[in-house]
């Protein structure tokens, strides 16, 4: 494992074998990693380095938020659903984390709707249960970039759960690292783009978000603990692909790339699963 | 660790730690398992035990399959939804696991419209992606007795989804122990009643699930994989209790308990979680 510091890696392994046992030492983590930053250890260039998924085995499913952004509840299938007052969760299976850059296969055996999600993702630091808004950013680890990729025909078919649709495997790649929170002047004040082959398909701000980060972290603890690592995605922009005109949905070849502003980019590749 | 032979526990915690590396051990395990049977080793009277959850600590959220019996969809809110083609498919938490006896804490101040479902439970062995319905019963390792606790007040406010709903802590209390699927003749034919303060308010036979178990394994795993040590919940029977006339909502004193011939019982007292 290793700390970003400008264009360089630094190896702290010894230290924290992995992105958990560093969330779980709190401030005492951080502070060593910026004591290690410091003492001028042996740094490794950035762009020789293979970045894989910041927490590659999540402790249990990543706990999503839909309809977070109102142009994108705007473009809903059912036009019978009030916005709803309370945000709307559901979840993705631990299978579906992916690296930053790593190619993502598609089979159309199981799907012919797949659609990428622009998407902001947090890390939680300290677990808690029934956390006031005005205490919730102090359990916020981190952040990073994440796209929460939808098979659309999927998601549709399975009683209106969306969990089956949510959950193909390496459907979440994620990072390109963690930024840790006390790097964001304002998590929620940060651009946020998709592009599909290089063409701008997603363009917004987190400031749009219809429930704040403090807001759902707050609901989601109301008699449910969260815990040190859980990864909590806040939700997609408009521009979604299966409710564009014409429609754009990802094949073999495509390449997706979603950046946020002040947290870096990931890009992926979709590519055949060869599955029979 | 535990081996149930009559009224009597057998510890095999030297052999096995936990049940997770039992079911990865596989037929072999099984096998080391029979011969510590009938090795004579020190037996333990069942009735001086308390059994926990027979995996306490899961490795991501456990699967459940809604509206699973034909009598229990037609009890549903929505009358304009019709019979999915596919089984409808959401998650609970991981720490809604809760021990077959454990007293189970409610606070009226996070749900006023707390339920129960009594539902069959699956354990997954050996995993797979894309397991065909011929295959599925080979990726079974065992069975228990599962309480799907339901706040129907936070399952109808998250836009539609239920994980919320479903997900308070301890709200999936399973056990009392797994019986191997070699125990089990025919799991689609297995009593399962459901009673609240003795009286019976669920009462069917798992001969009348919509999806059958070897379809339910076959539809979660295209696509996703399936994991050793995954838990399913197999829908519940009709009789839920805000679905009745008058309703049965939980309250703090109540008794549930839930039984499944071939399985066994579990029972959870409903107390008071004193959150303020």
């Amino acid at each position: 494992m290793g700390v970003i510091d400008g264009q360089t890696i630094i190896d702290i392994t010894d230290k924290f074998p992995d992105m958990l046992s560093l969330i779980k030492a709190g401030k005492l983590g951080i502070e060593e990693i910026e004591s290690v930053i410091q003492s001028g250890r042996g740094k490794i260039p950035l762009d020789h380095q293979v970045l894989l998924a910041p927490i590659p085995k999540v402790k249990r499913n990543i706990i999503c938020v839909g309809w977070n952004y109102l142009e994108h509840f705007n473009e809903r299938y059912r036009q019978d659903i009030d916005l709803p007052k309370k945000p709307t969760i559901f979840t993705k299976a631990t299978g579906t984390i992916a690296g930053p850059f790593e190619e993502i296969p598609l089979s159309e055996k199981h799907t012919k709707m797949f659609d990428y999600e622009a998407e902001l993702a947090l890390i939680i630091g300290v677990g808690g249960k029934n956390i006031k808004e005005s205490d919730a950013m102090n359990h916020v680890f981190g952040f990073m970039v994440a796209n929460d990729l939808s098979a659309r025909d999927i998601q549709q078919e399975h009683g209106g759960q969306w969990f089956m649709g949510k959950s193909l495997d390496k459907s979440c790649p994620v990072g390109p690292w963690i930024v840790t929170k006390e790097e964001i002047k304002d998590p929620q004040n940060l651009d946020i783009t998709c592009t599909v082959n290089g063409t701008t398909v997603q363009k917004s701000n987190t400031s749009l978000m219809i429930f704040p980060i403090k807001q759902i972290i707050s609901v989601l603890s109301q008699g449910m603990t969260l815990e040190p690592g859980d990864i909590i995605l806040t939700g997609t922009p408009s521009g979604v692909g299966f409710k564009r005109n014409p429609p754009i949905l990802l094949r073999k070849g495509d390449e997706v790339e979603i950046n946020i502003s002040g947290i870096g980019h990931i890009k992926n590749r979709i590519i055949d699963s060869y599955e029979s």
